[in-house]
Parts: structure tokens; sequence; C-alpha cells
């Protein structure tokens, strides 16, 4: 964690100084803002997180509730989503407080008895080293908690408008605030009233019975399917040994999906309630918790829960749905998006795969970058034309995904040949729930594959998958990822040729007038401002000289213009790293640059020596500012 | 991190449900407390802490500053005191924001040019692995936030009453609050009125200067040399490569110790300022930070600092005292002590070894738990006599090791014969600065050694130092020792025998009227309420049937009678812990018991067999409560 740069403050350092909007935010929702999102659910609130490190823009977030959300009902984290908590900086408070999916077993009937289900395997979930991060379960609430921290602590001071519910919007076709936005009080000062925000964006993170997407005529695609599931939160007493562990139960009475909670004593459980009838018309909505309680203890035979308390409860059936478009542009025109779709209100599906929350946040931290730097001036309008193109496809694998996890979930004994297929099929696409199969093809911010040679451990389109180094300044080993904040810059990491004297040129170029550097950061703000700027050595951090190192490395920043001694790292292995990231990620030995994007993901791969590419390469999604 | 026992609850786990007096919590000072802490430095703060663990008890803090501590001199973290901030619930947090030591460089005079200084040996600090913790270097400011935000979320609601000075106080000889307070309010209400206020207890936590010290007439034994010593937190750029990395440098010139400090920017320089006249009378100490700076540049020759900004600074003469007594009980009689010294108020030493603030938070978890153990009604008064008993000889230690390495760091080069020895003693004696070397005495709560063979890597006396277990409930790899948190309660771990007969004897007897549980634990309150009882087994943790294990190791506790699954424990090693728990303490296989303090020392270590000796060792510090 990097502060004191300008200069000494006593307090918390999570704590930005506020800047630009977040300097005098008026507590009423003003009459025109650049940024209006609507719903403060996972994606809305990320979002809000992410627009409070660009102070220059101002964000509102207007919410229905009256308060904080008290039970929310997605639980599930992938390692995809912790690894996002640390860009957002709370990482390792929200893991202390969940519950760590530590194995996953599976139940079956019992080949001699049935009637009575039997464990038939274990599978170690973070035994598969997929990431440095651990696989949580713990309240959506907790979620936004540490979000609407992150909002109310960054430089623009982002805090939510509750109780505004939105109405309806209009886009304009001119203006500078072009979305009309109709919104109504519903709590404090005027009661039902309506007023009109005129926005910039508005971005829908209204849930699956979005407004926002009603407004602009998009179609939310699928069908429910007549498969119904109970779910609940309870404390219990049992003798069920694996209270505590996250099980897929099939029994000759049905399924459960068992996932235990955070604080040692409640879980959730998804129970089968079977096929509903073609005319139930939603009746088995209806259905009571007692009910719901009677049928778990049925498909546990021989065991039984005991409930002492439901903290939550709810029924639902199946289904599935993708929105045609996640944006208000009309499929062959050219206009740039002003209202998008995020989360629930573009992707709906079953929750047993613990997927929508995490797909929700991710498409949050897709758009928030890309607002802010059009708003900022950094990038043109058709930057936002990207958000649908990279979202869409990412939606519909999932819906492919839940869609056979749920319908492998939902199979009677009789339909299993091979007891074990589940725990198979689990572990094989381990990778797709953990969050890192996410693929984004080749666009103006991410580049072709041509140099994808000098780097395959870090694929184009993919998420930077970090590895541990050596930071040179003080001989800490610190994941070379984790130094990457959510704070809406673009990452350049310069990877070394052995001499060094590749590297060196590298530096020399950018700092002409040709380099990205020099062209895309305005004249009067800081060198990194823009660009975050590496250098991994490939010797150990004993053996390179921090004084050697080109100064560009070594920025020079802020009021005092201090040195930054945090951006030269070397990947020589020690006793507390087994991995030299040259070897683990497969980099050339004649050095590479990679680029990553502001959401971390690998946009470009290049040689040292492909100055005039890397200049091109931004050149596609930024604005000069000289 | 366990919670919901109480029923679900929305919000942040670390906040507990108020009860006793912290339901109603005056926010005037009351005429009458038990517990009066003075001073709200670094032992205050997590006595404050560790006292809202016992809500029964009503506690109060006064400090004579009118608000949060700004800038605090301390800076130096054990690894002893992150263990500590574990179980107080804060280490994640402080570790993210801390300066993490990873090694200490060492700089001499350059053989060729004694003039120049050259870097002349690395010491990796984490590569000796003494701690699964890291050594730390934070503000002591940021300690005292985490302390005090624990104090004000545990049930007992510690607020501070700022603006208030301790001005004296008499002990009298009986009555139910014997302890007559005179305090001012220096702010707010009556500026400047005095008042009383009568306390069971009072605990002198005001600094080198105590004024409770006075009061009960304890002396303040040894000297102030006449080496004086300039330090500064200082802002800078440098072309001295080890800027992050803490340092020794011996010069020509004189000497520095440099401590990197948390941000990436701010370090702290203890700069030898030489020897003084012997009629100095102090004036050293008017020394301007112009002429400190001067001198670090001469000492740092080829080397130069450019500060940038100055943070804090101050100039002092080495000095090393012992109070005579840590309480007010005079020698040879038998009254049990009323007023109790901590930290500086008894022993203040240079501050360059980096333990003051660290031993001073150890004399408030050793005290902390034993007010709260007599006045809670579970042990007797004579408990409290053991505060001065263990503490004293630890100061006495420490201002030894300081008074050697002060020694030693103020050399001039000729005076060094061998250039290696400062890194040589520094790693010969790591233990003692990472807080792990107290050594407690046999005593009413340190049993005898007749058992220690069965358990030789947990030394009687000393702290429990942890190992990686496998939580047989969920399969989730945790630290055995982190389970314990500061909580006021003993802990008994219990390792099983190979066929775990004898444990399963042991669990028996446990429910017996002869055990402690029974004895010791108020009929009316949960089983667990006064001893945390744990079961370790040597199987893999596949092979522990959590079925069969006594019932004793899976209490119902709380409102509903909830399964507690977080008590049973398997060593068997799996891939993410190397180390099995018997392997590594050399724990016998016949099975142990440990029995540990509310503070985290190790105080019984018997057969499982040995159920007598068990119950007769709480015996002599317990009050039975049936």
């Amino acid at each position: 964690m990097q502060f004191h740069h300008k200069g000494y403050v006593s307090g918390d350092p999570r704590l930005s100084d506020a800047a630009g909007s977040g300097l005098v935010r008026p507590e009423e929702l003003p009459a025109e803002v650049d940024v209006l999102i609507v719903g403060s659910g996972p994606a809305g609130m990320l979002l809000a997180a992410q627009m409070s490190q660009f102070p220059e823009v101002t964000t509102r977030v207007v919410e229905k509730r009256e308060g904080r959300l008290a039970i929310g009902q997605a639980d599930g984290i992938q390692p995809r989503s912790v690894e996002t908590f640390q860009a957002f900086g709370f990482a390792e408070r929200i893991i202390a407080e969940a519950y760590n999916i530590a194995y996953m077993n599976f139940w079956g009937p019992d080949p001699e008895n049935p009637r009575n289900i039997v464990r038939t395997s274990r599978t170690e979930d973070y035994g598969l080293r997929i990431s440095e991060f651990p696989h949580l379960i713990v309240n959506q609430a907790r979620v936004l908690d540490y979000f609407a921290e992150a909002a109310a602590n960054g430089p623009g001071r982002i805090g939510l408008d509750y109780g505004v519910e939105f109405v309806g919007l209009t886009v304009h076709e001119d203006g500078e605030y072009p979305v009309e936005v109709r919104v109504r009080h519903l709590v404090e000062g005027w009661p039902g009233e309506e007023r009109t925000v005129r926005a910039k964006y508005v971005v829908g993170c209204d849930g699956a019975r979005s407004g926002v997407r009603e407004a602009i005529g998009r179609k939310h695609l699928g069908e429910v399917s007549l498969h119904a599931w109970g779910v609940m939160d309870v404390l219990v007493n049992t003798d069920f040994p694996d209270w505590r562990t996250k099980c897929a139960i099939n029994s000759v009475a049905g399924n459960i999906l068992h996932i235990p909670r955070e604080g040692g004593y409640l879980s959730r459980m998804y129970i089968d309630l079977g096929e509903v009838a073609g005319d139930d018309n939603h009746q088995v909505r209806q259905t009571p918790v007692e009910a719901i309680i009677a049928k778990a203890n049925e498909i546990l035979h021989p065991y039984s829960i005991e409930v002492k308390e439901v903290a939550w409860h709810s029924v639902y059936e199946v289904g599935h749905r993708v929105t045609d478009r996640f944006d208000d542009v009309t499929e062959g025109t050219e206009r740039a998006p002003r209202v998008f779709l995020t989360g629930d209100a573009c992707h709906t599906h079953s929750a047993k795969a613990g997927q929508g929350m995490n797909v929700s946040m991710q498409d949050g931290f897709n758009l928030g970058w890309k607002l802010g730097l059009v708003l900022s001036g950094r990038s043109p309008e058709s930057l936002l034309s990207t958000y649908t193109e990279e979202r869409q496809p990412v939606a519909q694998q999932l819906i492919d995904f839940d869609r056979k996890w749920s319908a492998l979930m939902a199979r009677k004994p009789e339909e299993i040949s091979d007891p074990q297929d589940l725990a198979t099929h689990y572990l094989a696409t381990a990778e797709f729930p953990s969050g890192f199969m996410t693929h984004y093809g080749t666009s103006a911010i991410v580049g072709d594959a041509a140099h994808q040679a000098l780097a395959p451990g870090f694929p184009l389109g993919m998420r930077f998958k970090s590895v541990g180094v050596v930071r040179v300044c003080d001989g800490n080993v610190v994941h070379l990822g984790h130094h990457a904040k959510a704070d809406g810059r673009w990452r350049v990491y310069a990877f070394a040729d052995a001499p060094g004297d590749g590297l060196s040129e590298w530096a020399s170029w950018l700092g002409t007038s040709d380099s990205p550097l020099t062209r895309f950061t305005p004249s009067d703000a800081d060198v990194d401002a823009v660009f975050d700027v590496k250098a991994i050595y490939q010797q150990s951090y004993k053996d390179v000289d921090i004084t050697a190192v080109p100064d560009i490395f070594l920025p020079k920043t802020g009021r005092f213009g201090l040195t930054d001694w945090e951006k030269v790292y070397a990947a020589g292995a020690n006793g507390w790293t087994e991995a030299d990231i040259f070897t683990q990620r497969e980099l050339s030995r004649d050095g590479v640059v990679v680029v990553v994007r502001p959401d971390q993901y690998v946009a470009a791969v290049l040689p040292l020596t492909a100055t005039a590419e890397l200049t091109d390469f931004f050149s596609r999604s930024m604005i000069p500012a000289r």
C-alpha cells in the first residue's frame, strides 16, 4: 500500500484525499450528472467504487431501497472476484470473515441400501491451485458494504442516493447531457415526487426486472423451466457429517446443493423440488419453508437436520435469459452507446453455479474504466462500444455453463450411469466457475497475437495472472499483479532482456515524443498518471543495482516530486518464491512488453523493439493529450 | 471468524453484541469504576480492548490528550505483536498497510576509501522463519486506532475519556472501591475542574513521566547516558540505494539506524550525535533539525539525502531505567495489588531495538485477563500478584538487550574489529527482538516441567507457537493458534493418542464433576465459556469421523444450542501444510494435554491420564463456580 507521497498525514491510508466532484458533493441528487448508476447491487457498487477513482467525473447511484441491503441472496465468490477485491483494497478483510471452500464433496445413494446416502467422493477445491486467491462464500450484503466503503473513501467520495426509484428515460440525439432520466423520490423530502435528472451516461444495474432495460426496449430472451428449487439459509443441529463442507447430494428423494456460509454455523441449502406442472403458473413459489425442510430431510436420509432458525428462504424455477444487447445502440448504427445494462439486468440464470454476483461485478469492472477514460477526455466515445461486444459473449457462456450444471444437478439417480461424473465435470471445468476463462477478442483494446509467443503465459484477452516477484528496493516478495490497483490506469510491464540493454533503450524511447507516455499523458500530470510502467529484471534482487535502473522506472511524482521506489522488480527466485516469473509465464529471455488494461486483462504482448507498434496500439483507444 | 451462532445478523462480524456495562455506557466518567486505565498508549489501549471482552466489568480509560494521537513515536512491530493483533482481530489489516521488514542491511567504511560507506552485508529478516507473522513498521497511532476499534466493538463497548488528566491517587485499606483517584477535566464541560473517581483497580499506562508511578511511590531506577541521538521521520529524494531497506550504517562520521516506514516513501533515521559533555544539562535536545540532517549527510557520504518534508523529529540521550516494582504492594506484605504500572511507566530505554511498544503491549496482555478473571469472580485476587512477578524480569531482560544493542550501534569504526559482528549479533539474537524469548517461571499459572518431555515444542512459560492443522469439519488448513482469540478464556488442547481411546476416556472425565470444566464453569454459562477445549487427532482429516468424536469437542452453545464444529482438528499433513503438528512440536504419540493461558502462554503439559493434576492446576488460580 503506497501513501504519504503527498506528505505525512496521520490516519487510515485507505481514505484518499477528496478531489474534483468529491470535494463538494451535494446532498441532493443534482439536475445534471455525468454517470447515473441505477441500482446498488454488485455491478452497480463496483462501478461506484471504480468511478470514485475518477473524481473529475460526477457519478451518482440511485437505489430505491431505503438503506443498506440487510439480507443478500448471492454468496458465491470466485477467486477472480477476490482478485478484483484485492485491486479495490479489501481482499484481506473479506477473506478473514468469509467461508473458504477447501473441498467439495459428493453424496449419492448407498448401493447396498439406496434409501440412504453415502459420500461418494471428495474433491479438493483449493488444491487445484488455480489462483493465489481462495474461493469464498460470503453474503452479498458484505460485498456491497466493502464496495460502498471504497466508493466513499475514493477521491470522488461517492455515496448512495437511497429511496430514489427509476421511472423511465429518454435518450436525446444531442446535448451535453443527452439522457433524460425520470426518477421518483420514495422517502425523505419529497415522497412520491417525480423529477428529471439529465445524464451523459446511464448504467442499468437494476436487476432481473430492470426498468432501464425496458426503457431502452431491450428484450430479455430465454425461458423459465418447469423445474423448481427451494433455497434456505438455516441454522441447524444435525448428524450430517458434511454440514460445514460444500456438497452435491443426489438421493432417490431428490437433490441438494449444500453450501456452508460464513461464521461457522449457517449453511445454505438448494433443495430440488422437482418438476412442476405446465399450468403451475408459479404456484410452486408459495411452497412453505416447512415443506422445503421436510424435503431436505427426505433427501438427507439417514441423516436429518433440526432447523433452529431460517435466516432467509425462497422458491424459484430455474430460468436462463440473456438480453439481446447490453446497450441502447441499434444494430448497424454508428452512434456510441449512452445507456448500458449490467448484471441480472442482462443475464439471469440459476444460482447454483455461484456465478451471478461474480459475472455482474466483472460487467461493472469492464465498463467502469471505459466510462472514466471517455469522460475524462483520455479516450474517444467509441471505446464504450466494446462493453457489449466483450460482455455479451461472456454472459452467453455463463448461461451455457449454468444450464449444463443445473441439469447435471437435477438428475435422478437412475439417470446417472457414472457416480463420479458430477465430480469429474466439476474438476474439469473448475477454471470457468473460478472466473478465469473469460477471453476477450481482438479489438481496439486487445491487440493481435503476432507476438504472443514471447509470453505464452499471458494470453491476450485473458486476465493477467500474477506471480510472486522480489521488489528490488526492499527485498520483499510481492505479487506483481497485486500492485495494480483499480485506479483506471493502464499497466505496462517491461520484462527485461538478460543484459538489460534492450530495456534501457526501450526506457529511453519512452521519454521521447513518439512514446505513448509522452503522447497520452497531460503535460501537467504526473508521469505515471495514465500509464503505470514497471520493470522486471531477470536477475535476482541482489544483482539488480537500483541506482543503475533507468529513471523512468523510478519516477518522481506528487507534490514533492518524490521518487517512487516500487516499480522495479527482480524475477530471481529466492527461498520465499518458488517461481521465477520468466519461467512460470514462459516469457522471452530477450525481453517482452506486456500491456494490461485497467480491468486487469492482457491487452498487448510486444518485443522491446516494437516501439511504434506500442504507440499504435494505444492510439486506437486514446486521445493525444498534447 | 465465528459468528451467527446467536442467529443471523447482517453486518460487520467484527462488531460484537453489547453486553453488561456495554449496554448502557454513561458519557460522563462515573464516580465508581472497576478498572481505571490512566493513559491510552499501546499498553493502555490493548488493556481497553481486552477489558471490553469482560463486559461484566466496568472499565474506563482516561487520557489527558484532547483526542486521537496523530503522530506516534514508536513504530517497530515484532512478530509477537502481530500474533497478538491476530488474537484481537486486526492482523490482516495492519499487515496490509505496514512496511514489512524483509532484510536488514549493514553498511560500513569502504576499506579503500574510508570516507565513503559501502554495504558490508545483508541479512534476510523474514528468512529466519521465526514466526508465521512478519516483522512490521507502522506508526503507533495506527496500532492505537485498531485497538480503539476493538475496544469499541467488543461487548463492553469501551471508549476513551479524552481531556481527563490524572492528578493523584490514594489506596485505602478497605471498601469495595479502595482506590481514590483525583482527575482534572481539561476540556468540555468543566475545564480545570477536579473530581474524584473510586476504582477497584488502577493501571498506570501514562508513560515515562508516569504520575501513577509517582503517586504510589515507585522509583524509576537507572540513568541517562551522555550519548545523544537525533531521530526524524522524513520524506526525501536520495541516491542512497537502501532508502527502502532497514540498515545499520557505521561511518567515520558516526552511525545511523535507518528504518523505512509504511507507505513506500517515508523513512525514519536515528542519527548518532555523539557524546555530550557532562554538564550539557540536556542542551543537546535543542539541536535543530537542520543540524541533524547535515549530520545524516555526513554519515551517508558519498550518498546524500535531499529532505522534502520532516514529519517529526526529536533529540534524546539514551537512557535505561526500570521501576523497582510494577505494582503498589510493599515487599513482604500479603495484600494483593490495587495499582499497576505498564509500559514506559515502568521501563524506558532507547528506541533503536524497536522494542518499547511491543513490550508495553505484552504488559497489557499479561494484566488484562487477570483483572478480567478476578473481577468476574473466576479467580482470586492473588492472581494479580503474578503481574509484577512475570513482567519485571522481562523488562530487565529488555533493558540488558537494548543496552548492548545501543552500545554496538554507537561504536566508532576503529572500535569494530570484525565488520560482520553487528550482523552476526543481529542474527544470533533475532528471537529476542521478535518477542518470543519471554519465559515465565513456575507459578500458580505456569505448571511444573514434570511432563515437559511429552511436548518439548511447547515449552512451559513460553508463548504457544502455532502450527497449521486441518479443520476436520471443512478440510480447511488453519493455524491452530489463530483460533485462540483474546477473549479471556483458557485454552485446553487435547492432542489425541493414536487409537483415540485415551482421548475418549479423557473427554468422558471432562464431563464429570471432578473436571475443571465442571468445577469452574458456572452452571448457567455455555460449556465453553471459561475453557475452550479442542481435540487434535494424529490422523489425516479424511480419516477422522467427526460423528464419532466425543460430544465435548462438538459443544452446543448460544441461544439455539447450536453445534460448534470448529474445535476438532487433524494433524495429518496434506499438500498445503508441510508440517504435522505432532512432529513439528515433538508431541507424544500417546497423547498430551497442553493448557494455554488467555495471553497465549503455555501453562501446563500433562498426559491424558493426569486428570487429577489438571484439576489441581486450575484450582491454584480459579474459584469453583458451583
